[in-house]
């Protein structure tokens, strides 16, 4: 299946000068949907994963499908101040300044593959530092899965040395 | 299943009075997880819908699984700017103040049938905000589906007459 032709180009936003890949198109088409949460689900299975782990917030529309397909559990990676219990946090950089994510720090047992997916990697900075998180519970990452990849942005070569699966290269 | 076994309770989240009905702990369950979304789309299945909303960001996680059970389209509901194409708006009331959700206008076909899906319904103002933007899209509240409903705040008397799927109550 030909995703591009379900994925839109939105230029100008958020600001002028960049081209938003917007795939609320891909989600609205049963079709589309279908064919990438299968597609991910076969390439996920060979990383044999104990837990997926989905980035806020369009991280969690693919990981917890993913979750479902695989028969594993799922743990959601999340901005400051939204986790209730204990959190490992992680720090990113950001074109001005820093930004945090959080995970559970009992989210799962130490030792278990994890998937890290989130819907796209650009420069790499929140799956790194997804990663990170990870690493903080005593787990592996098994890999990573993300629908779109901007390859100019060079974000695989920010990531630890895991398996890495895009469906989309722009 | 006693899903009340799966959601850990943790007073004083998000602030001292609140008891946090928190639901990671469910979702790092995988036969949990299977069998919210498994009795999810039994009962969404009655309810005939064209698609899945989900509203930021607990929402998705649902949300975009029951699309895919379904084997229809999904449309994410969001907070203000972070969709890219025209959208329609909905405010809703705040202890103080307002705050508002936008859905794009081209989500889905008008005359649709809509399933509005979120983790949880407490006092029913962005589920009813949710309502009135698949109404400004020209389409219909097919139903509502939550996993978790707090009784006590009376969410269900704040919504349009469709029927309302939960999943356990406080």
């Amino acid at each position: 299946m030909d995703l591009k032709k379900l994925i839109r180009e939105i230029p100008d936003f958020p600001q002028p000068g960049i081209l938003f890949r917007d795939i609320t198109t891909l989600l609205a088409n049963p079709e589309g949907l279908k064919y990438v949460l299968n597609t991910l689900t076969r390439q996920c299975e060979a990383l044999r994963p104990d837990y997926v782990v989905g980035i806020e917030s369009r991280g969690f529309m693919f990981g917890m499908p993913l979750a479902y397909t695989l028969g594993i559990g799922f743990a959601p990676v999340r901005k400051p101040g939204k986790l209730p219990a204990a959190v490992h946090c992680a720090e990113y950089e950001l074109e001005y300044g820093t930004d945090r994510l959080e995970v559970h720090r009992d989210a799962f047992p130490a030792g278990s593959r994890i998937v890290i997916v989130d819907d796209l990697i650009a420069t790499g900075g929140t799956a790194a530092a997804t990663a990170n998180l990870i690493e903080k519970t005593g787990c592996t990452v098994a890999g990573f899965a993300f629908v779109v990849e901007l390859t100019d942005l060079g974000g695989r070569q920010k990531l630890p040395d895991a398996p890495i699966v895009t469906l989309v290269q722009y």
